[in-house]
């Protein structure tokens, strides 16, 4: 291997990836079903299918061209964002099936597919592509398809682990999939950390088209939060929630762009990472029926993020040793924390009897305890096993670097 | 503030918008509550859900991503259309619900959130983007906030007067939508009229990558606007005619923008504008049962449109020195005043009685007079507000100038 | 006409796309009608509605930004298709509903346009669509609207045949969209075919931006090709097995073009083909109801379409003398070839009687023969009516360059 070039993926990724693959055949042929639908779950079918839809198009579509915004990383943002979802719908379709059962020791063989398990699916897939954002550009497509197997496993078995321990774990379901994804895929990055690399790489910025193309894939997700908070906490007065908590953060994190920028412009990076925490946030406080609450929620997610994008970025950097590409702590972590503890003080603010908020206030601190301790644990776990060097990965010159990974024909066969 | 650079954004932008946010919030804490769902509503707002969803996708990626074509004006076109459409959405939903209750003197206290006032909400917001294509480039996100609160306020004030007025006055909030917002633009932009920037900006113009952004955002305009049709005029038949008028209006534009070039070529922009021009003729016609008739219109619509893109822009810059960025006028006035003319001749010859043919067209130039006058007064006003010195904007050359209010990093980090 | 310039579009394009439109509104004003709603179908409206819109999206947007991978043909590869589809439309609805009343001799008039209609006449221009693909860049636009509708014709003549042939042709219709228009697309590319232009056109690749977009096409055809098989098999069960075969197609794409490239690199534009080949197969397979099958069915999808892809495209070039810009044969081509003989094997295991296993396989092999048949011969007459010099084609060094047909303001109106 020249130093001139990245290792080939030849050895890697397809015995890799096509063995996954006839595991996973060889699973599904032995487990899984597709369910057949009787005329009235038809009908429940088609109500939810466009609501589907818009999940699907933020996991297949939004994630990956948020993080296409580096200059030089846009064909390995989209390209390897489809490669891990992909492959992690299959793989959690499987283990969000199967692990409850194994928990509970009865077997509901076979495994149904169904809206509903696709849709589970997908929301574990968006976990993982959240981690993703983190150790973008410094994993070849090889680490990025374990890691993104990995964190499902994780989050997953978290998630039961909550069912098995309290009744109502299934509430922090979508706080987890923000706060597990964000912190695991930090923690990657940490113990991935390339100290020879130079603290700020030279192909770590935007221009003015990669710029637009992350603007749409911001714009989907965006547009598309309140279908996906829906889906998790099935109730319609959530969607509203969201929308108004999203325009507010959207608004407040332009402002706080401009506020914090020593010539008074706005960073579209910045903005778009911002945009993002209403929705979070409201997602992870869940029980908002109040418009005003859910526009203050948004506007302290959305100045929290701002700040966050501003200035933790380079302080975890030079700090701690911890780059994160896509600034998830700002984006996911701090709002997913900010609105769990909006849903603690709204819990608390409608009880009356204090033995109650108290109980409940214990029981909250233990779930976000063993959340967060699972996902450093886990994450510290994965970056362990990415560090060899079996993978192979890339050099440090070679980081954040399409050419590393794809064939660019107009070079090669000009004429 | 050297004379190099566009003013900071810092001392403006920031505290208006933050301030709004504020006051919002207590207006919604004080009047607005978010609707509790029946179950039988539950299932109709999943009906209309989807719908709801291709509006949202027009105001906050369409509108946005065509006003992207200019060639560094990509990050103003797509950030301010976000920031103005959140703004006003919160705005509209309030004072949509608000204004009726004043006038008619009994306050239905509180105001409800649901999927219905957010629609309409869209609605106003899609008015204020329209709006906002003539005066794009010219000013700065400060200036488009209070334009963007203004027009929707002029906007919704303007209904409710003709809901005062005229009993059927609703249904020419389509046809209102579009000339009322153009117009207003147009007004403001021809205050804002910038004499000592050169006739023609040499920022001005698109390329192959803009152009592509700028057909994305069109294409999603053009394929959700029987959607946007459907939710103003509540009958299916508008779907089918709105897809038949929009299809032969993009085939028509293309055949005009090839006759009307000396060169025999297609000019991209002005196809982009004229494709959308079917749709908005028969949004304003409504009633159009007869499939052939929706496909005339359309051509006819296709036709003015390619043409005053290509005839109408420079001679309204050059005879009447008022400068239209996104050639509004042609887009949606005109077809807009096509449709509305469509509207009244169906009318007309669907009626025997003479009497009332003469009430009906009488009735209706009022309320085309109105809205037009309303529209062109309150876009001076609103022109003129814009034109203090207090609001800092950016100086001509900075015009249609992404660097004026945007970080790139690229530039100031590079190594 | 300078020998540097292309062809002028003026004496062409216009007469031929006006004229077709006049004759498109006397047919509707004839023989068409919108079909009025009762308040039941009012709601199978709505529940459809979001399906349909998906695709929408598919041929409207995804096919046009697919075709835009390559360097300088951007605006045309979206442009045309979004004219050839918009005009295909139309004429699709038309006959669609006219041809099997002229066939069984009482004529069912008026032609009724509902959302069913409209479907069908937009999975006939995904035909038209997947045609294209052969063609892109060695034709000109009126030559594309042309081909547009005679791809469109035959095809739909080709379907109407097996209905009258075969009681259940109409299951194969999803099998003869994409093979009869891929090999439709081949056989006129080849009838085309020119001998002078260098076998490997210059400007023949993508960049890091064309290619985004293309991907961006991609995703959108990807995301939404369920909602498109289910619109033509009409069983929930081909969401979830093309949901599942794509996904397994996507990883299987990107493995197989890592292992037949020699630098063990992935290419763009391959994985981009191979990652529906999974959704194509399974939409030919049609009845599907097994996970595991769908997931095998969808991995030699994309094993052969990767393959495909690197390297028939050039053998068909040097081999057979025929050039096939988007690959169609591996992307829709074999894919569906391989899905239809699926079917006949699902079909076969699942009967004990041998008599109707024999007799359905011949059925079966007569209906693949004719479908087959009848697209090729078709398709070298419709290559030899685009052959004649009257279309006016651009010159061998115009092909593939959009400024062939469009306008650049940035070069003529600099300042």
């Amino acid at each position: 291997m020249a130093p001139r070039y990245a290792p080939s993926l030849w050895s890697r990724l397809p015995p890799v990836a096509l063995l996954l693959e006839v595991i996973f055949i060889v699973l599904f042929a032995f487990f899984v079903e597709i369910e057949e639908l009787k005329d009235k779950k038809n009908q429940e079918f088609l109500y939810f299918y466009a609501i589907f839809q818009d999940v699907h198009v933020m996991v297949f579509l939004g994630f990956g061209f948020v993080s296409a915004f580096l200059v030089r990383y846009g064909f390995s943002g989209v390209g390897f964002g489809l490669l891990v979802a992909a492959m992690v719908v299959q793989w959690a379709t499987f283990i969000n099936a199967f692990l409850p059962s194994f928990y509970f020791s009865h077997f509901n063989w076979p495994v149904h597919i169904n809206l509903n398990s696709l849709a589970e699916a997908e929301l574990c897939a968006a976990s993982a592509l959240v981690a993703m954002g983190a150790v973008h550009g410094k994993t070849n497509p090889t680490q990025l398809l374990l890691f993104g197997l990995l964190e499902v496993t994780g989050f997953v078995v978290t998630q039961k682990l909550m069912d098995t321990l309290f009744k109502s774990g299934r509430i922090y379901a979508t706080m987890q999939m923000y706060v597990f994804g964000a912190l695991f895929g930090v923690m990657t990055s940490w113990v991935l950390y390339r100290s020879d690399a130079e603290p700020r790489h030279e192909k770590e910025k935007f221009d003015s088209k990669t710029g637009l193309f992350a603007m749409l894939g911001l714009l989907f997700l965006w547009m598309f939060w309140p279908s996906m908070n829906f889906m998790q906490v099935k109730d319609i007065r959530v969607v509203y929630s969201t929308y108004l908590a999203q325009a507010v953060s959207a608004v407040t994190a332009m402002a706080v762009s401009v506020l914090s920028s020593p010539k008074g412009k706005i960073n579209l990076v910045h903005v778009q990472g911002a945009s993002l925490a209403g929705g979070v946030a409201i997602g992870a406080a869940r029980t908002v029926h109040d418009p005003w609450v859910a526009m203050v929620i948004g506007m302290c997610a959305g100045l929290l993020s701002a700040l966050g994008y501003r200035y933790m970025k380079d302080h975890m950097l030079f700090a701690f040793e911890c780059h994160d590409t896509c600034s998830v702590l700002s984006v996911y972590a701090i709002p997913g924390i900010l609105g769990t503890f909006g849903h603690l003080i709204l819990q608390l603010t409608s009880t009356d009897d204090l033995t109650i908020a108290i109980r409940f206030a214990v029981h909250f601190i233990c779930v976000v305890f063993i959340s967060i301790s699972m996902s450093l644990v886990t994450g510290s776990i994965t970056g362990f096993l990415l560090k060899l060097k079996f993978w192979k990965p890339q050099q440090d010159r070679k980081c954040f670097d399409d050419q590393a990974f794809w064939e660019f024909p107009h070079l090669a066969v000009h004429k």
